[in-house]
């Protein structure tokens, strides 16, 4: 497998990129193309690996930037160098760490959908006992309409039961109440559409069950799906932002700190908002993923792992055949 | 003052309705009715109470049934008999624990909406270090429009001002990202709403910022405020069961928190979804608070205190007024 590494756009710059990739080809073995600036980039590579394809550019498309006509003008832009390398057929995904509208907008227009995919949507993998449920969409698109909450649906559980091994991934709504007539327009059809689906639907899910291991699979609009995964790491880092420093207070809370060490990192551990390094951009016809864009070296080389596996699953091929089978379904009734 | 209690419709039954009353009652001295089973209500008033008004019935109205429906067919449902007496002269507020759908329709066929106002809100006070952020609405009301937003943000913010005492509260924009531009259809436009509007808008807030102090009054609509809401308490109960649980699974660990106890005490304290009984629906003519619908009688009482306070600030006038200023505001334009 080759992955192309984009490694421009992120919070730390070019170093962590690469470090954070040769952590990961260490463990996996793999074919790597560096997008960005060629010198900077060997200067931090080990010698065994000066040798990989590196696609030389500055420039990269900034957050701030409109995505859709940054992609479209900056043609040397290290992710648009790179989705474009990402088309050879040599080539089995990409990762980056640089702007989500630039990616999100890139995967459309350069990557291309999949046939029958409306709409892509990011797959982010919230942290629970049972090893995760994947809540689609993270912010990838709003504005849905429920035959897009839908396809969301399909594109979550394929993610589930072929990159994280859930057989027969139980799928639920987020919304305001369990009953079938909660919540807005958007929500009422998309509960009916999945219930009429093929895929395993088990009701509606609300926000207090995000972190339960009650669905493998929650759909929501980017809207919502964002608001709600940011509100997880807000809570998360304010309640353990709030517990360190009051065990940094005394030293009889120092202590008290030191008794309970194991059981706060058990905590950190298992509900880290951060345990996964990124998320795929579910939809599109090759694999395309995000990494954090604060990522550190260590975060970027569990990106470039889950990319590995990612990529691995085969989820585009998949994901067709189901939407082609739902479509064909639709047609009969 | 006189206050109409709704002593029907929770999950704890009349008695902690009945005793969280009383015990308010004992704080701040107020004219009480009870509306519920009389003879149930008299068996747990105290001697010096037992010569209050109560509205004797045994209906109400459940969880699960049609709010608009039932509103209008149930004409002895204790909310519907309670609203009614509402509009009375002589009374001042209405408590109840009873269904969320009820008490909404119930306020808008029988209490009625201010004037100008499309939609009321539910108002639930955040915990926050500087003492709460307004959250408008946590579930009143979906499928709202950029007008309607802009109406929930004026009236967080008379609530802020009037009855928790902020002035010249700040309002944000609940939405994924902090520029104008983020966001869907809705939260675009009321940006440019809010933006131009006499009130006091410092743009987007992320749903990490939930409980932070960057702004008192955060507008959403009641799909996606709703989801927040639950979001953080299901997180905060989540991690603080985990820490519980933690201490409990050793000696060394109760030990530890034991050491512990007055720092977990401290964040439990402030930042308890459940710090405050209940949430005001704004924009109705007269004051209809909604208490926890688990309420214990001491939750209880804390809600028919808050229903105290909020009746006692005369929002209604203050939430008329900057509606028909605003109004005119538009029309010049």
């Amino acid at each position: 497998m080759k992955f192309i590494v984009d490694t421009l756009g992120s919070d730390e710059g070019v170093k962590m990129a690469v470090e954070g990739t040769v952590d990961s080809y260490r463990k996996h073995g793999f074919d790597i193309v560096f997008v960005g600036p060629k010198e900077e980039i060997l200067s931090y590579l080990p010698d065994d690996l000066k040798g990989v394809e590196i696609i030389d550019t500055k420039e990269y498309i900034h957050n701030d930037e409109h995505p859709v006509m940054a992609i479209r003008k900056k043609k040397n832009a290290s992710i648009v160098l790179g989705l474009h390398r990402l088309n050879d057929d040599d080539v089995d995904g990409l990762v980056s760490a640089g702007s989500t509208g630039a990616l999100l907008s890139g995967g459309y227009f350069i990557t291309k959908r999949i046939d029958g995919i409306e709409r892509g949507c990011l797959g982010a993998l919230l942290p629970n006992k049972l090893g995760g449920t994947v809540l689609v969409d993270t912010g990838a698109n709003m504005d849905t309409t429920p035959e897009i909450l839908r396809q969301f649906a399909v594109m979550g559980s394929v993610y589930m039961e072929h990159v994280i091994g859930r057989e027969n991934p139980r799928v639920a709504l987020l919304n305001v109440g369990e009953e079938p007539t909660k919540g807005d327009k958007r929500a009422q059809e998309t509960y009916q559409l999945l219930a009429d689906s093929p895929l395993h639907f088990i009701g509606n899910i609300e926000g207090r069950s995000m972190l339960s291991e009650d669905a493998d699979v929650i759909v929501a609009d980017g809207f919502v799906g964002n608001v709600a995964l940011k509100t997880i790491e807000g809570v998360a880092k304010l309640l353990l932002g709030e517990i360190k420093s009051g065990v940094y207070s005394s030293t009889k809370h120092k202590l008290g700190g030191m008794l309970l060490k194991d059981v706060f990192a058990n905590i950190k551990e298992n509900y880290n908002y951060k345990s996964r390094g990124g998320a795929p951009l579910l939809g599109v016809k090759k694999p395309v993923f995000k990494a954090h864009g604060n990522s550190d070296a260590e975060a970027f080389s569990m990106a470039v792992s889950e990319m590995y596996e990612y990529a691995g699953a085969g989820v585009e091929k998949k994901i067709a055949e189901k939407i082609a089978q739902l479509h064909a379904d639709d047609a009969k009734q």
